[in-house]
């Protein structure tokens, strides 16, 4: 008998940063629920809810924290369990209402699609008069908790705080918590020190007359205090807290086991290092009389009651650090720029490579993941993804948040769209960026189509508006040409971009939802898209850095973007009847940019490529 | 002695439906302010707060119900006092910064800008602990007494819902209640018999689940009987109410006296007629066991505690007549545009006269009113006007909701602008046209900004969008060419616009605030401005149709907009190193449309004056 076909030599190409396997299944789905019906009919509670959170309301979880995916086998990056006596409902938005009932046991759990019924209404119906329906406090937000109160409040019932996890209780093989190193920033990088951001954040919460800040976002603490970590995926995220005092050094808690000596000593010169098991008591100590800011968008119901319980007042409102954080000083903008250049020749590498192999077919969507993140690691500073690549091929492409498995890995076959949406992690920076590619001759549809996405891309790239202009303001028009061609996308245009740090970043965004006014250096993604269900996606993405603009007669001080990423759109899909002449330039500007920018750091094909690439229109 | 001038012949101009006068004057206002605190001593509260509104929350409240202007001699359409035993302050927002100090005894009143102070927190800080503040229930909404609550709440005060009307007690010589004589529409006129629309009020009650309506805004009563009115100014009006069950005949709550036998009898047939001295008991009866929707932004505490208190439900949220009566139908739309065109000719007149009279100086503001309002009743058709005209002459015209008086007045000088902003009543259909004009020599600057407003109420005009866009969408087009100069304006781009009604109508709008989704018969204004704060004000403004728009490849229904006004914009004004060649074109096409429709309907001097305003630039 022979033994399958093995390849002898390894694989030119290898991802390292994410998998292509299904990772949870959802076989032992009932086993698992009806253990914890069993540990919470002991506690004598009639229901529990499940989020996928953890503590912070991080995007990414670290294994432990992954409640959701053992219970249920469901994988998904949003989700919500809502768990009684004899029904179990998991709600799902609408990137999941597909690939949900796919991983989980259906007899065991219900699926239900979130545009259909709200947990809380589900509650209302399902939840019998008298009952209890118990939380996570650890898990829950404010906002959460008051939205389950009203609903098991109408349907008669009682909410409880679970006093300790029992979903721990039943999870015999449950990873550890991670212990990922934290290293220190460089003054170069981080650009300035953790007493001058400190100095800021205290005059916020001056101007808020609050007496201290509970920092419970981690990606906040990394900026405070000028360090990374490594404990969830695609983030250079340490899991930590702290408490900055309007008055005094801050406290930071964060496990001593993260910290190599140099980095302990260096940390406790502006801070009082804790263990995060300190935490209880140190805020229970100092929210005694004061009046602390938590962000309700991401502090835990569980710290939010100790404040209270121990005397002190919450001010509920925005942590002022997401705001000091979203602008970037110069040494941030220098290493994204570094970052979007290192970038840069990946993708010209990937491009030139993906145009000569791809029209012969045989690649498929996992080929091109490993491929770019192959080229991206060979710049030999890449430390991970910023997310899973997305690479939808044809009809995958229209699927906005696809992700790539071996069950669904499809070929990129002649003829249709490739649609690549993709970021790098490196030390001085964090990218994405999003190219749409033709292989073979693409359709005068699809041509018109990415020429309507790009005018709005353009007409981003350009916008010049006054201070206090909001990003929903913005949005509109991205979607102009769309609109006006009865067509439309359905995500926001541009979420905000860490520094070296999150991906998806807050206060400011692109979008409908985008009420925080811009600010100088605030860096956020242009990615205006066209999705042809069944047929293909189409998205356009750079980074853009907000930036002061001198205009003349101007009454207010004006802003416009400068754009980061330096990377060619796509030729071959650009109707030249559909733009106008100043598009056309703005195209052209771009590529001459690019060329200039790009170029020194390549040799051989993929310079030719990236040269004809970026001629003019 | 000579007598002073007067002229023997009537003047050839005149004003009937507005007034230059100062109304009301604030000299009595410490004698009566004295009055209302012993009134309140005597019913043992100790403070009182006076809103500006009526029972239905009306814009123009009928002279019975301007509590706020005779008890402080303040005339602005928007104001709250608040009344304490040693302090009044009066609350205005910008509009009335410089109005209210001059028209109030400031020694008696604190005028504070709400930009400033919220009446809220205004009352946290002076509200004395135990204090009790009392509200009037019938002028204040749910919302209203909220937000008083928890303001009273946080002084740790008393919130009392006042009995019956402290001001009433003191108030000698307090106008009757108006009682304008109701008329019926005619289906030619309205549209839809009151049946129909009555089917379509229950299908929308049947999806809310509620089991009937009340009806609080007026505007709403008269769109579902048929009928207008002409208890306040501006608007024909009916103050009424009515309570629309799920099934059975609505009940309509009118006085008596305001109708003839043959209205009386055409509303008996549709409806239980009753007089509004019924409504509480009919309330009482009809709420018990009853879910009854009612509208936040209108329905009064009284009502909303009345429905409780008989043993009903309140089903919170918008009432449902509001988003049918903005999609107007086709008859109504037929009566818009009959009216547009009637008030096309009296401004083409108007503007005929005004160019030929401006420019030798010595007209003023008021006269530019009066011939205005002459030139709009001499169509024999003119019922009102559908608020007072704002004339700025210059810087005059940078004050947004400037409202000329005697002591105002300017003469209108060249060189200057002029912005002129009216709207005509007529049986058929209202209007709101905002036209900017040059006298003499405009300078660069000033067609400059004018261009770069045009242009954004261009990008308006020919906006096309899938069904589902709301008007904070659209709203940024408007100002995209002054944000790229850093400019912007201070308000909305449009309102809503009622069929024969109210000038600013709900619920749609284009705004930031403008969430609801435009639909197919929706009339707005699209008036983008801009002011330099002491030179001169510039707005266009026309009224626009929201209408299907046939897309080819749409994916979703596509809308777009239909302009009703017919008037021509200023080419002294319009910079052509401004404009390209497609607004060029567009600006052409509206003034060949506008010739078209309007020169049939001209003569003489006016017609040769259209001709020319409307050639080709």
């Amino acid at each position: 008998m022979s033994e399958p076909h093995r390849t002898a030599a390894p694989p030119r190409f290898k991802a390292l940063f994410q998998s292509f396997d299904d990772l949870a299944d959802g076989a032992r789905g009932a086993e698992r629920l009806a253990a914890l019906r069993a540990e919470l009919a002991r506690r004598g509670l009639d229901g529990y809810v499940v989020p996928r959170a953890d503590a912070h309301q991080n995007e990414y979880v670290p294994a432990c924290e992954e409640r959701l995916a053992f219970l249920t086998g469901f994988t998904g990056s949003a989700g919500l369990l809502v768990v009684l006596a004899k029904e179990a409902a998991l709600f799902v938005d609408g990137r999941y209402t597909l690939q949900a009932p796919a991983q989980v046991d259906t007899a065991a759990f219900t699926v239900v699609p979130l545009a259909e019924t709200s947990p809380e209404k589900w509650i209302e119906d399902h939840l019998e008069k008298g009952a209890s329906l118990s939380f996570d406090p650890w898990r829950t937000t404010l906002d959460g908790r008051d939205k389950l109160a009203r609903a098991v409040a109408s349907a008669g019932g009682i909410l409880v705080a679970a006093a300790d996890d029992p979903i721990a209780a039943v999870w015999a093989d449950r990873p550890p918590p991670p212990r990922g190193a934290v290293r220190l920033l460089d003054l170069a990088v981080a650009g300035e020190e953790t007493g001058a951001k400190l100095r800021r954040v205290r005059e916020a919460l001056a101007a808020a007359k609050a007496d201290g800040l509970l920092v419970s976002d981690p990606h906040a603490s990394a900026w405070l205090f000028n360090i990374r970590g490594a404990d969830v995926a695609h983030t250079p995220l340490p899991l930590a807290w702290s408490i900055v005092p309007a008055e005094g050094a801050p406290l930071l808690f964060l496990e001593r086991t993260k910290l190599s000596a140099a980095v302990h000593d260096a940390l406790e010169a502006v801070a009082h290092l804790h263990p995060v098991g300190h935490l209880d008591d140190a805020l229970a100590a100092f929210a005694r009389g004061r009046r602390l800011r938590i962000d309700q968008a991401t502090c835990p119901v569980r710290l939010a009651n100790l404040v209270e319980n121990s005397g002190g007042t919450l001010d509920k409102g925005a942590d002022p650090i997401a705001l000091l954080k979203a602008a970037k000083n110069p040494a941030e903008i220098a290493g994204m720029r570094a970052a979007h250049l290192r970038d840069a020749v990946a993708l010209a590498r990937f491009l030139a490579w993906f145009d000569a192999a791809a029209p012969a077919g045989g690649l498929t969507e996992i080929d091109a993941v490993e491929a770019l993140e192959t080229f991206r690691r060979e710049s030999g500073e890449l430390t991970d993804v910023s997310f899973p690549t997305i690479a939808g091929a044809g009809p995958n492409g229209a699927i906005v948040h696809y992700r790539v498995t071996h069950a669904t890995n499809r070929k990129i076959a002649a003829g249709e769209l490739f649609l690549l949406d993709s970021g790098a992690q490196y030390p001085d920076g964090t990218t994405d960026v999003t190219r749409t590619l033709a292989v073979g001759t693409p359709t005068a549809e699809m041509r018109a189509h990415y020429t309507l996405v790009l005018k709005g891309h353009l007409a981003i790239a350009r916008a010049v508006f006054p201070k206090g202009i909001a990003g929903a303001q913005l949005d509109p028009f991205a979607r102009q040409y769309l609109w006006a061609a009865g067509l439309d996308f359905d995500h926001g245009t541009g979420h905000g971009v860490g520094a070296g740090l999150s991906v998806h970043e807050g206060p400011a965004r692109i979008s409908k939802l985008g009420h925080v006014p811009l600010a100088a250096g605030m860096i956020l993604s242009n990615e205006p898209g066209y999705y042809r269900a069944g047929a293909y996606g189409i998205r356009i993405e750079n980074l853009i850095l907000v930036e002061p603009r001198a205009v003349e007669g101007a009454e207010k001080p004006c802003l416009g973007f400068a754009t980061l990423t330096l990377v060619p759109y796509a030729r071959a899909l650009i109707d030249l009847a559909l733009i106008d002449p100043r598009e056309r330039e703005e195209i052209d500007a771009y590529h001459r940019a690019v060329r200039a920018a790009v170029t020194p750091y390549l040799e051989g094909a993929a310079r030719d490529w990236l040269v004809l690439a970026t001629q003019p229109l």
